[in-house]
């Protein structure tokens, strides 16, 4: 079937031109001026912006995680994802003591597969690296997953590897051109402060952003960042949220090195004072929101490109999950939401002055892609490329409340901001499934891509 | 008129699809899948890439200078760019004394306009600064002219002009957004030195090199950065070619400054030791060539994303005026060649590995139009944009020879290298102006472009 | 003659101990526990502090310079030399255009010995590097003055050198052991900044400080820095007064050149604040007071060793004179008085704990010693050294008042100032020239001091 | 009784003088020219260098260690140290699990006591902070112990503390006012990749460094400074011997916290090929020696004053237990002899003209002393303190062989050294110890040093 999008402006991570969009099918098939069509759907998008589709690389689905499983199921999250404008949601396979990484795969597919309303992809968590493990790496790169995670934190959860571990996957990372990226914060400091201030009876949720403040996240950075340049190993640092850490990334790069950041929305707008709040446990998440001097680093790095892509570490918990730590923060199950704010909060920034649009679309599609290796097919607007596209209203002024979210999450630390512009419409593979507030997509839409770092 | 170039690569600073291309006219219209035309002509493009034209944003061409004037006069000039794939030149409109801005740029106007083969636009380079010159800056920029270059080198021939005047410029800038480019090297030592050298004798010119060595020019990039950092003024470095002041870059771009530099493809590939050649007067530019380390460093710069534009500062001499020096160097008229190379030997490079093809349409077309405010209409392939384009052959190969060139000038530096891949025809706004190494262009073709840096 | 200082405690630059001190003639002999003679005088020491005299490596005597001649005479400087604890003052023999080196010097010490109250050595300024001029540099350093200094300012007043004779005196110094030291301002910024501010009616001295901000001493700091370790020859900054200078003098020795940076207590006191009082224009002097952030550089850079020496600058004009600039802060003499307040003011921030008293012998005595060649006679206490001697009282509170001031000048910049501890006595080798507020000296008493680098 | 040496040049971290030194009982009473005595002895030291002696504050005597003890016990190590011109030894008392601090000191202070031929200190190594170790760190601070020390390394052999221990330590010793220092290579690097080399059967001494080569110590010496300068507080790191944490060291001192770094002889002569030889063996110690660059690094930092000390890690084991890891580089007991060369060598360097003698003595003594709080009694030539002297004849031509050694080693890893110039006599608190060439010492001679970083 034929779609032509008219009349918009279509911006990529370089270009702004006003064209139309002609799809057929799954596909884009042309940009041009005064497209037309015999058959088919036409879309006026008159002073409408025309975005690739979002790629949010960091998301936790039905996760299991602090008692308790993440709040979105994977319908529930991709659901969100179509409704802000991410049209591919990358998830975490977390490898379980004794378990094959193939195996984990499968397990986490099975569960997705049936429920994905837009396309997603798996990064691995490797929490057990024995010997076979290491060796399935090169299996899981061919099976079309070539990255995988590492834990510098959670110790006891035991989801934690040590330096040991860190260095042989990204010496075999090399080798079978795969991509580590890393959580990193210093466990052993985060749970000894921990405990100290629980034993203090310093139990709030500020106290949970003092267990682990910007100190003990850049310590990791270093640590990770070290460790890639001495193997010369790429390696990719997930939700970057401190200045320290940021000057490190920026100065391994000036030197040459493959080192990628990624940060989240809730880093680049909210501040450790939101622990202060009575509902500060709603905004615990790990690594935790920092000074407002990180926040402005973390910005100036989006600004000179040492900042490589911003995704949501999205992993939401139910108010009643979160109460568990009233008296306690080291039981507020850590996470937040976002993969629905992600698009809109970034783009708002930009129709705000504070970067470019193209800038965005960088951040949020074209980099991800090119790095996760799901380019050419996502990531841009091209010919060939599919049509997961976004037409955006920079017009429409838009307020964030629980209600108007598609997650099944009963709360959002973004409510009440209001934003400048929003998604109009959302398009998976060229199929209409987000429209004027409305999810229009069904369970099971979504693929499973496969990705190659060798493109 | 149509025409359609039909199953070629696209290739833009970010994206590489395989499309055809349409174009009415000047323009491009439409890039798709599977394009048809009515009426027009088809051009199959099978295993090429297309590319968007290069923009060489330095060049000297009619230039007197050194006793003589520069061999290639505008028409020459550009259809060597033409055959280059260089679709857009920059010359630079040099002031006399006592000459206003607008009737600088009049003047060389009235000389290029029947004469280009391509589309131009110039940079007026400010040697004395009035204060009515100061406010003729905005009159400029109205003009279509918003970028200025100033020497801090040439002090005896009386281009120079002294860090207050370049502290006015930069001031100046940033009110009515335009941009200073500078040739960077510190002239008092160039000139004692040179005195020196000649004084006891060292007359080749390899003295020429060691009249103005690395850190002759570092100097002046630190001053030149201190100055616009201080400031908080934008500066463009032109033509960078040492490993000190690359650093330098580097550093004020981390702090977040907007510092641009550019550097030339005979800093890239050749080093000092051309010199010490038999014909080392040919090679006899300023800045010099320099060492191996400063080349290396040049190539980590621009994968780091911290030179902004290559571009080629084409400034060629006969042989003969070039021997002028034989027995002084500093008789050589300071200039060499290279519009014509620009794209190929970058392209060449691309294609044996060193950098992405984007990379290159990056440097030497997409960043040239937006720092210096001829996007969208140059610089990218794009609906709505110029047809200025490239069809390049990945596969041919091609040696250079001063037979094959299409400048009047009677050598090259570049005689003998050996290319992988060629440019197979070029489009000016549409109309085919080189094809399979015959210049089919006219002079007069080529429009002045009005430029503005608040788009 | 003998003379034995008991119980005091004695203070170098590395160590604090009790001891008695025996002086015989100009020299110290002993140092020691209850040390005794049979003749001559003894003097009792309890609960003072004995320190090396201060060295004093600038002052502007007797100085022919904006319009007028500096305030004090060699006799008047020295004598407040004296009775602040300094006792060798190194003053500068500037060349007149034409002038030879030694006739420079030999003209200056006639003037200078027949009323000098304490040791005395000079620095040429170097301002007309003619071919025989450098030549004439080793004579110099044979004859005991192995050090020189370059104006970067001033160039309307004759005094500014070019880069390329700063670079000739940089490599010429290598060879013949000397060592330069340069006045770090950008000469054409000052001047054009200070015609602007004229002519747009801003005479008040704080225009003085705009004409010569931070920015404009910085690059000068750093354009000096890059040629002498592109030269690879030692330098020596005098009155470093910004915070970028210091942390480019800070890089540079990091990474192992031989830098060495001078500041002057009117640095460390006052901020540019001082020219927005009524009697702004008695704290006029080049380079002036500069900010807050760049006081607390200086003062890190004094901890963390990268300043090497604390001198003066002393260059006091009259308030007659200086009511010259009242409608126009160019026609303000420029300098301020310091040589009677260095070591008082040093000292008592020790005694007020922001640096040791060690420290203040290493900056005040023994590094400018062993920098400018005259250890170790000079520069500390050990037997065989000039008895060059303070004694200082910790508990003494004085406050600095222009009346108890031994200078020629009528006013004092420190006027009011409260000082913890004082100096009580001062010998120039053995003979006490200052005791209890009182001048005891004798002009012609002071020595010329011939020093060499190659001790 | 009263010693008189006459003639000698006396040189101490700042002055180099001619004088006599007059010794009454154990002090230095005098220093003088022409000293006289009635009664006592005098010696002439004519042409000789009159030093104070060494603080070798890194030894480790009669320790249980890999499977045995180390080769010197307290007498044989200290007998040494005098012969060397070491006059204070600091050693290691390492806490066993359940030990507290002061039972740890004790124990190790009756063993070492009767034993002691020079004066002695101790180090606490802290391999158990619980609670109340913690709160003892006061007492030990009172007893005279301010100085403690942590490994960062040897985590199978239950001596290594983890980063909360040691933020712990840190926090605590800004508070008693001691001070920590670091062994400092990461334990999880070192002793996987020494299983892996094993598995492979990489078993010899070569195999040592590479498993804990340049990048492994530089990240524990980043993870340290990064810690120390987080929590504000001082950490000394030990042994320094990679160029990148030397780095390390020296951006922190410019940004101001007290960061000290000690390195040692045999990083300072030795490179990492030594374990190329057949007798590599001997030379293995942790940190391992390393590359070329690294030692430059190293004698750089020294130049520009970032390393604060040489000391030895004189921690030797007998050729028969070195030889147990023929087979088996994970055998080998861990550490080299040094306490006898350490000054000779860092003398005779400087007799050769690489750094000065006051430097010397600076590394050597004086900020030994001054940093682990024995100053002023230790560390200097001045009247009140030990007379802990040498008296070095710089003429003297000594070739280090293992029979003119006075250890209870079996073999050196400096035979066959030339040094140019050497010890003729130690004296230890005024009495005479060592004399060209014969141990004239007793045990049980030596005390205990109690110290205080409050002075």
């Amino acid at each position: 079937m034929s779609l032509l999008i008219k009349n918009g402006t279509i911006i990529t991570a370089t270009d702004t031109f006003k064209a139309d969009l002609l799809i057929e099918g799954e596909k884009i098939i042309s940009i041009g001026k005064d497209l037309t069509i015999e058959q088919g759907e036409i879309i006026d998008a008159t002073d409408q912006y025309i975005l690739p589709g979002a790629i949010d690389v960091h998301t936790h689905l039905e996760m299991p995680f602090g008692g308790t499983v993440s709040a979105d199921s994977y319908e529930a999250g991709t659901r969100a994802a179509a409704c802000g404008g991410v049209t591919t949601v990358f998830d975490f396979a977390i490898q379980n003591e004794g378990q094959g990484l193939i195996e984990t795969i499968n397990k986490r597919d099975k569960l997705c597969a049936p429920q994905a309303c837009v396309d997603y992809a798996f990064h691995v968590a490797i929490t057990d690296l024995r010997a076979e493990v290491l060796g399935e790496l090169e299996d899981a790169v061919a099976y079309g997953v070539p990255s995988f995670k590492a834990f510098m934190a959670y110790k006891k959860a035991g989801l934690m590897i040590d330096d040991a571990v860190l260095a042989d996957l990204l010496e075999k990372s090399k080798e079978v051109r795969a991509l580590i990226g890393v959580h990193a914060e210093n466990a052993d400091l985060v749970e000894s402060r921990t405990e100290k201030f629980l034993a203090e009876g310093k139990t709030s949720a500020w106290y949970h952003y003092l267990s682990r403040p910007e100190f003990v996240e850049a310590e990791a950075n270093k640590r990770a960042i070290h460790l890639a340049k001495s193997l010369d190993a790429p390696i990719y640092i997930v939700h970057l949220a401190n200045a320290e850490g940021m000057d490190e990334v920026t100065k391994a790069r000036d030197e040459g090195y493959e080192i990628y950041a990624e940060t989240c929305p809730q880093y680049l707008h909210f501040t450790k004072e939101v622990y202060k709040r009575e509902d500060g446990r709603n905004f615990v998440c790990s690594p935790p929101m920092k000074s407002q001097e990180s926040q402005a680093a973390l910005w100036e790095g989006i600004k000179r490109g040492d900042i490589s892509v911003v995704a949501t570490d999205h992993c939401p918990f139910q108010s009643e999950e979160k109460d568990w730590g009233e008296d306690d923060f080291s039981k507020i199950p850590n996470g937040c939401m976002g993969v629905e704010n992600l698009y809109p909060y970034m783009l708002s920034e930009a129709n705000k002055g504070r970067i470019s649009f193209n800038k965005v679309v960088e951040l949020c599609s074209s980099n991800p892609a090119r790095i996760f290796g799901c380019a050419p097919d996502k990531g841009t607007i091209a010919p060939g490329a599919d049509a997961d596209l976004v037409i955006y209203d920079p017009k429409q002024e838009f307020t964030i409340t629980q209600d108007k979210m598609h997650s099944d999450v009963d709360h959002t630390i973004w409510e009440g901001l209001q934003l400048k512009g929003y998604p109009r419409m959302t398009f998976s593979r060229g199929r209409l499934v987000f429209k004027e507030g409305k999810f229009l997509g069904e369970a099971g839409w979504g693929n499973f891509i496969k990705r190659s770092l060798d493109k």
